[in-house]
């Protein structure tokens, strides 16, 4: 029950460092790759052709600008895709990076999330294997009432 | 392994009934149903904390305009949400539909499919299961040949 | 007669300030709590239900990206919600904000001011008082009355 | 206690009617007028400079396009103002007449609804009004009740 | 044949000094003062009901925001009236800036330049003076051989 | 003191009559040509080179889409040029239109009025006239006047 | 010396035909397929790799929604890849088509054109063929002055 | 077989450079200027009209705002011209410059690459000259080659 992470240029390893860190604090396997759509398109067939025959259970890959590699993986893979947009550099404030993985045509769906939002798609990941092992959605639980006590404990705070 | 599908009015229906027919196509059971995050909020937190514990492994929500449904089922069960943008009457073109669902805060993910992309929220659902049970797999992997086939019989027909 | 200042985290303080500010000037009597949609959806639930019965007249909510506190305030409470779209750090470009907090569906108004506007808000909660408290009615007469004021000085001043 | 319903021209009636059949629905008396910022600014002066003299407790102006008529009537009359975009046909898909109407700058709040979201414009006036009227208040929590009950029934009519 | 220069706010300033500055070179008479559409709006209307009895041929108006200030002249004075968009710090990116002073109703027009471009504004002026003062038009002929030389003088120095 | 209405295309004319009706209703003379930067750039040069010296005072230019008309002209003739963009089947929603006549650089100035908004060309063309020719002025006064009356009369019949 | 069009959908053929109609008016060979990106992958990288080894010098893509088929041919091909952002009926008004073709990273070109610019990119392959053979450019001056005769022609009929 | 890269300003020539940069790296010959639509229109006449005459081969053009230099140089010339949308200090996020160069009429293409995307405009550039010369067909082939070892070499660093 592994979770591949892979985007399209090291430099949107910052922002895809927050889905390493969830699914790592979830206890789940994961692998990290730079595979890119436009730049290394060989790469991108054989990940995406064999990932699921090698015990990986979703995907989640992050891009930015004319964001194709989410959606390639889609298109190859039986696996759920979760797509990350990121506001790179070359990016029209991240417009095209939502719009070019978001608006996927009917029969290919890639689960996108929100602009540089990494760590939702690490959770996400984390929500779909719960599908399979209930001590996963147990962690979910958890996590998120992890998240109500630190609101609260603001709320106190103010 | 059931799949729920909400959706926040009746209207929304033409939309959401291709999420339907895609998961009948899979055999995966579903449950359907209207709740409105805006005029039956306690319908949308019984139904949320509790889909959880009654066998349902995902729910897809699809809703218009500025659309929290999705996100306040996200809020409120720790299952995997997919959610619809639809192009209602009264959105502005659909942005509003797909901004106030994409754009969800840190550590409550909504997996966001295209405008009126209900199929693509079914194949997605159909996915998740697929993390549980491989059959559901190979039958993502047959329509997926499907898809194939369709293209290139149109390509012979030019 | 009191105003109830809500706001989805405590990044939102800094904007929502303008609020606390202008109230405290008119000597409207306020509460201040961080109420988040998505993290303590039970807090927002006990909150908007039960604040018409504590002498709250008017709700301030402020949220930034999938902004869904003030629509879902809306939801549950039959007082009138003012809506701060706050332009966040994971917003894009305010547009997020202003659109889920805006384009609420028939039947459930936010009385929305602009991106980051909360120092409207305010004067806004202190303009619905004076429905039923003329006093206020002249302190916002007196407040229009400076701001004319400060413009003629700097315009003397040019 | 009445509320005064101004537009900026006989083309936004049909938008406009929502809000008046609404205040009618909840017995609030109402005055019915045109009053164009730009083509009879003399006419904007008077009704907003003394609407408040004459019992009028909330003022909604509809308007499209470059939308000045609700800024202006809250730039010269104490009253809270709702503002409600139009989209007309000489707007740009409503987005002018939303940013126009809506990002009015500190000091002058301008309550704005949804596109064409007349119907909450004439809710929330009646909220506004149940500042001072606990009678308004009662009507607007059994007005939300029937939208529950309209949802409900749809659910179970599926 | 004197051209005005009004604004909204003092932090217009920096914008619309090179209005000022184009003008001065130009030897066109000018007269600059702040007038606030939302916060001044009696001397909104004094300024430009009379501006035509005394001299005045051309107005030219910057505002941001939901900028009402170049509509509202042009409301009430019969002479042409320039619109400069300013990026203020409560804009958003601009948008609204542009939309409120371009999209002027049928019978109202607002001579529109660039966002922040109160240079255009001031040479916009002088071709409409240049109308009756053919030593204007001149003037606006140099102006443009002077363009010209830089930018050849540019291309020399690559 | 003749003004000239160009356009890029005769599909331009539906939108660009509203000029020629103005400007006849105002008695000023007028010339009406098809002049296309892109298809008939010589002919933007001859016309734009030329008009100043053959009695032309305003120069009126429609466009769609990647409209670079108005621009070319005014950076070809000394006059005061007005710019229409144009809402052509071609244009994505307008913004195209919009933004490549709107968004001149400094130095050479295009007046832009709103999408489609020949008939407020006209009446701004006059306007730039009546610098010159103070019977045009108290002709625009008039205009205007009638444009109060309807709307009042449209108030009666409400 | 061959033109290859390929299409992501048969949908696309309608706008697509405009390039098909050019190229065989200026006598150029084509090849026409459907191509696409997300349901034939395979057949996307057996024809992008090859194409250059069977005579095609150039390659038009035409796609809409998350369009990734030009940018995924020119990932793969070492020709000039000319993109036709294609307003499909499941397109946010063609943005999506226009920024997922447009926005390229470094390294990686698509040739853009208008959105549902296909005449365009018939031309445009036309000129990039004319590099290397002086009769297409001799063509294209031809192309250009019907051009130039038509609108000439409409001026008369004015 | 030669390039010319020219240029609106000389601001452009930081992002124009990379455009400069690749095709000094394949070794073919260029020239550079600056040529400013609205500044210098008889220049960008000459040079358009004479380009093809002098053994240039492809033209690229970049610029910002109402962005008109390449659409006016394709309208002059027969040659393949490639537009670089540049993000100046006068632009609205890039979108003017973008549109005003993409949404070019039926008739007169720009080859359109991606805001800010000079470098590659300098590899359309090189692969439209590659029509007409193998050798640089090859360079392109290994400058591909060397895109993808980089990010293998970045792969292998994580």
């Amino acid at each position: 029950m592994k979770v591949a992470i892979v985007m399209g240029s090291k430099s949107d390893m910052p922002v895809m460092q927050d889905a390493i860190d969830i699914l790592k604090g979830f206890d789940i396997e994961i692998e990290v790759d730079i595979v890119s759509a436009h730049r290394t398109p060989e790469k991108l067939f054989d990940f995406s052709k064999n990932a699921h025959t090698r015990g990986i259970k979703v995907i989640i890959a992050g891009a930015g600008g004319a964001a194709h590699l989410p959606g390639m993986v889609a298109s190859l893979s039986p696996l759920p895709v979760i797509g990350v947009p990121v506001k790179s550099s070359n990016s029209i404030d991240g417009w095209d990076s939502v719009l070019s993985i978001l608006q996927m045509p009917g029969g290919v769906p890639v689960a996108t999330v929100a602009l540089n939002g990494a760590k939702n798609a690490g959770i996400l990941a984390a929500q779909m294997i719960s599908t399979a092992d209930t001590c996963v959605l147990d962690k979910v639980i958890a996590y998120k009432e992890g998240l109500k006590t630190k609101v609260e404990q603001s709320a106190k705070n103010l």
